[in-house]
C-alpha cells in the first residue's frame, strides 16, 4: 500500500539486527521524516563506508586502510597475538586498551551443529602466522562457551611449539558484579583460580 | 580508534530509534560484513528515498507522487477526513483496510509539557479542508492519550458546522484481547459502551 521506494527500505531495514517488522518501519519513518538531518548523511555515510572499508587480508579487521591501521602500527608488539571470533570482539578489546600487540580474527567459531568446520574460518592463515619465529606468545580471546573451547583447543593443537606460548583469558567475577547474579560455573571458576591479595 | 569512516557510520545508526549506542555498532559492523548484501542495497534504497519521497501538501502523507496516491485515488469517498497524528498512525488504518476516505496528518498533538501549540501542528489547513462543503464527516483518530483527547476537543471546537459530523474512535476491548490483562479505564470504556449482541 505504500510506494515501492518506502517498502523497500523498510524491508532492507528489517534485516539489520536488532529491528524487526515494527521496529524497522519506525527507523524507516524517522528517517523520512528527517530527510535532510539524518536520510541523506547516512545514505551518504553507508556508500563512504561501501567505498573505502577493506577487510585487512593479514588479520581480518575492517579499515580503510590495507593492511589495517593496527597491523601496520610500529608502537604494537608484533610478538604477541590475539586471536578472536569476530571483529567486535577485536573492537572490544581495543576499546578496553588492555592489549598492545596484534590480532587475528577468525570469523567464527568452530560449530558442528552450525556446519562451520576448519575451512570455513581463517585458520591456515592463522598457523602461517603462527609459524614465523619472532612470534613469543598468542592469546585465545576466545568466549567461554561451547564452540568457543571447542575452537580454541583446535588451536592449541595445531599451533604447538616448544617455544610458543598459549594462554586464555582468566575467568572470574565481572569487574562491578554482584557475586549474587552470577551463575555457578563462573563462580566456581573464580573459587578454583583465587589469588592472594 | 576505529576508522572515522566507521565511527561517523555507528554515530548516524545510534540516532534511528530502537538502535542504542551497542545495537547501533553491532548493526554497522553487520551493515560491514555484508557489504554487496545489505550495505550497498540500503545505502542506494537510502538515496532513492531521500530523492523520490516527498510529502503530500494536502494530507501530509510521505508519497513518491504530489499530491500523494491517497489523495488522488478517485475511488477514495472525499467526503469523510480521518484526522491522524502521525503518518505511522495513517500507515496503521492503511494496514487495517477498513477506512476508504482520506486522511489529514497533523505531525503531532496539542502538549503543553512538551510546547507544542496549535501552530506548530497542521491545524491551519485541516479547518481549510473542513470548511469545503462537499465534506460530511471528520473522525479524528488520536490516541486515547491526554495530548490525542485534548487535541481531539480543540479540533471539534475550531470545526463545529452544524451539518458535519464528527466522531472518534470507539473504546472497548482489543480484539483477541484477554478482560485479565486490561486497565480499568477500558474495561469501564467497554462496560459503558456495551452493545446487544
Amino acid at each position: 500500500m505504500n510506494s515501492p521506494e518506502i517498502e523497500h527500505l523498510i524491508h532492507l531495514m528489517s534485516r539489520l539486527p536488532g529491528l524487526g517488522p515494527r521496529s524497522a518501519r519506525r527507523a524507516a519513518l524517522t528517517l523520512l521524516k528527517k530527510r535532510e538531518a539524518l536520510l541523506e548523511p547516512l545514505a551518504k555515510a553507508m556508500s563512504d563506508a561501501a567505498a573505502a572499508i577493506r577487510t585487512c587480508p593479514d588479520c581480518g579487521n575492517l579499515d580503510t586502510q590495507v593492511p589495517c591501521a593496527i597491523c601496520t602500527d610500529e608502537m604494537r608488539d608484533g610478538g604477541i597475538l590475539c586471536v578472536v571470533a569476530d571483529v567486535a570482539d577485536l573492537w572490544a578489546l581495543e576499546r578496553s586498551g588492555a592489549f598492545r600487540g596484534r590480532y587475528h580474527v577468525l570469523g567464527g567459531t568452530l560449530s558442528a551443529l552450525d556446519g562451520i568446520g576448519p575451512d570455513d574460518l581463517n585458520l591456515p592463515s592463522l598457523i602461517e602466522r603462527a609459524a614465523n619465529p619472532s612470534l613469543r606468545e598468542v592469546i585465545l580471546a576466545l568466549g567461554a562457551t561451547v564452540t568457543g573451547q571447542t575452537t580454541a583447543h583446535y588451536i592449541t593443537d595445531r599451533l604447538s611449539r616448544p617455544d610458543l606460548q598459549i594462554s586464555g583469558l582468566a575467568h572470574g567475577v565481572p569487574v562491578g558484579g554482584e557475586l549474587d547474579f552470577l551463575d555457578d560455573g563462573t563462580l566456581s571458576a573464580a573459587i578454583s583460580a583465587r589469588r592472594p591479595v
